[in-house]
């Protein structure tokens, strides 16, 4: 069983299952695990593992265009080391305030490699749901692609202070709530962008037309990316960004904009059916959560 | 570093730390994590999993006398069987449903060994704390202790299906809100009743004498146990049990145990200092959760 059917089931046959978030009542409740292996390469430090950590959870409750309220953060290590719990602590609390959120405790956990488990909780009355793209909405990007993935580079030039701060994402907790009276459908691009067109069209049951020279690539991708197809890739498919994807009504799109304290960049449409870039099938391919 | 001074730095400055589950506005909000070496011995079924996990984290929301909202889990294991997986939601929202609340969703991660991180989010206007047991209340514990020991022995002679029934527990919400407008201070038992009194005798500033014949040992423990010294320890030392251990004014005893479902059981009363039974001193030990 992959891992995408398993979390169908996981979710079961709960209302709005696959969306950033769970809803009840006027709260959004997102929970994540991250861990050493697969998420926090060689040079992370536990402030940017807390910082990013809480930060991936705030981020599906901007995605639903929710106010941040609480967090929490399960720390497990082989060893607790009072310097490293200090730096998650303040990594934790840190992204949170940024956001308007507060960092409220956590718990601790011997476990073999170094694993985070977050949680947020936010409050929405109104929250954006991932089904409600229609045809002839724009489809919009917050800030820029690819961040995640000139990190990686940079760790693996062993660049790591230049890596922990492209690593340190903020939340697009405002955004998402600027937006929310305006989109359609909202997601957060942790998927990649390609993945997230093709859950966005899954969803809604509708279909995507973007240009690929609308992408906002990062500026740290273009310098590090080998090449222009290298930098498409990174930008495009590799996920781990934390940036929000919706729709919004054309009519919309300017109060939009003006709303947002984040920049966004209309990169196509909203079609019938068909995820297309540059009038090309895009494949349905990205970060697949280890 | 030991665990309780790495979580007392984890839960930082925070308001309320080392209460059961964080306040913020309305919300209680708690996490735990479990894993299979520490907590799911062999033969526990991941039925047995999902209920035990999620209601860890109900019985901290219980402790606070809060309604329980939402809960939310991520599942980690090495891999994805689809039996594995339904068993463990099944658990997980039957717990919920027992006692109100409602399973939301989660995540799922890759890990070496099957891991559960849990999420309850419940509502409460005013919560009750650790810190206002006064001298003269009244000592109480729902229920009955000792379960959790029972099913550990059980499990290791292979009586699986007995052991697994004893271990899916029925977190205390209702009682907890019933007694949370009469009781001056509350917990749950999961770290022992002996560390339970200790940790409310340190946040209340006072102290505490029970009496061990009044201490509600569980009728399987009896059972299983080798004598009533082993009885003894794994109901008063032992721990992993989700029981509320109270404060309650005399005045209000009468009125708190009628509104209580669950029995409640007196077992002392709170003194000026020192943690005693039977006139000796109680032991500050217990389970540490690994």
């Amino acid at each position: 069983m992959d891992e995408r059917t398993a979390l169908e089931m996981l979710s079961g046959a709960l209302a709005h299952a696959g969306d950033d978030a769970a809803v009840i009542e006027d709260l959004v409740l997102t929970t994540d695990m991250l861990h050493e292996t697969t998420d926090f390469p060689d040079g992370t430090t536990r402030y940017t593992a807390g910082w990013r950590a809480v930060g991936a959870s705030l981020s599906d409750v901007a995605a639903m265009g929710a106010a941040a309220t609480a967090a929490v953060a399960v720390y497990a290590a082989p060893e607790f080391r009072e310097e490293e719990i200090r730096e998650f602590v303040t990594g934790a609390s840190e992204v949170c305030e940024a956001v308007g959120g507060a960092y409220v405790g956590g718990d601790l956990d011997t476990h073999e490699e170094f694993t985070v488990a977050t949680t947020v909780v936010g409050r929405s009355r109104n929250p954006v749901y991932r089904s409600g793209a229609r045809p002839g909405d724009a489809v919009c990007v917050t800030g820029t692609l690819g961040r995640s993935a000139a990190a990686l580079r940079l760790f693996e030039r062993g660049e790591s202070a230049r890596a922990n701060r492209l690593f340190r994402f903020e939340p697009r907790v405002a955004a998402g709530r600027a937006l929310a009276p305006h989109a359609s459908a909202m997601m957060d691009s942790s998927d990649g962008l390609a993945r997230s067109l093709h859950q966005l069209a899954e969803t809604s049951g509708c279909g995507f037309s973007v240009e690929s020279e609308e992408v906002p690539i990062d500026g740290a991708v273009r310098e590090v990316a080998d090449g222009r197809d290298e930098a498409f890739e990174m930008s495009v498919f590799f996920g781990e960004d934390f940036e929000l994807v919706c729709t919004v009504p054309k009519d919309e799109l300017t109060v939009a904009r003006d709303a947002s304290p984040t920049p966004i960049t209309v990169i196509g449409e909203v079609t019938e059916r068909g995820v297309a870039m540059d009038g090309e099938s895009l494949p349905d391919r990205g970060f697949t959560h280890g």
